[in-house]
């Protein structure tokens, strides 16, 4: 399936000179939706995985429907403040100044066998402060999973991310 | 299976006398998890749903698996300018001020039957807003799914949400 069809561009958004790539136009579609799910749980199968870590908020739509399907715990990661127990927390930077993402403490274990999933690759900054977080929990081993990389934003994080056994299912060259 | 086991409440949270009920330690229980979306996939069987319509950001992990398991379509409800191209809007009252929610203009149409899904209800403020929203789309049949229900919160928008069929896997009372 082509699902770079499914996919929907918008031009200067959120700001001027940015194309964003829009996934609501694939959701909505049940045939992608299922080849999008179906095709990362195929890339799960044999891997042990026990928990899927996604990202706030895009992360959680497809991440849900995977540690549904593979039999796994589903595990988010969020922006501070938004999770009520004890959390560890990840500073990472952005453009301009800084943000924090958090998980629960009592999250991850010793045993897991981690995906972290996220619907877009950019530049790596949140995808790498997600994977600092997990790495902080003494896993097992960590995969990663995204729907969309953006291949052309050649960065020092995706560098790092790239020593991790990934799955993307549309890439932008 | 008692559900209620697997959630966790926490006192004092996100302000003093508030008694958060904690769902994430329900998702990361594998079973707790298929239990949760097997059930309400139950509850819309026969029902010809054709979209599951959830609420940023913790409906999104449950409503991603149901639509996928039922065949549905998936439409994200967003905070004001979350969404990248033309939406709809519904503006609802806080304990303190207003907020906007949004979805795409594209997202839903006259054929489509909905769920609306979010993982909680207390008030009923956000739902209804959900359910204004959907209701400007003119749609075929609305259905409104929630995993629990502060049934001690009685509202007046409960009063009006209760004129469509709901489905709630854990009540408090």
């Amino acid at each position: 399936m082509d699902l770079k069809k499914y996919l929907r561009e918008v031009p200067d958004y959120p700001k001027p000179g940015i194309n964003f790539i829009d996934i609501t136009t694939l959701l909505k579609k049940p045939e992608a939706l299922i080849y999008t799910v179906n095709n990362i749980c195929e890339f799960a199968k044999y891997k042990n995985i026990t928990k899927i870590v996604s990202l706030e908020s895009r992360g959680f739509i497809i991440g849900g429907a995977v540690a549904y399907k593979i039999n796994a715990g589903f595990v988010p990661i969020r922006k501070k403040g938004k999770l009520p127990a004890e959390t560890v927390a990840e500073k990472y930077e952005l453009e301009y100044g800084t943000d924090t993402i958090e998980m629960h403490s009592d999250a991850l274990s010793e045993d897991d066998v981690v995906m972290i999933h996220d619907d877009l690759l950019a530049t790596g900054g949140t995808a790498l402060a997600a994977l600092n977080l997990v790495k902080k929990m003494n896993v097992k081993k960590i995969y990663l999973s995204f729907i969309i990389d953006l291949a052309f934003l050649d960065t020092p994080n995706k560098k790092i991310l790239s020593e991790y056994e990934t799955h993307v299912l549309v890439t932008y060259n």
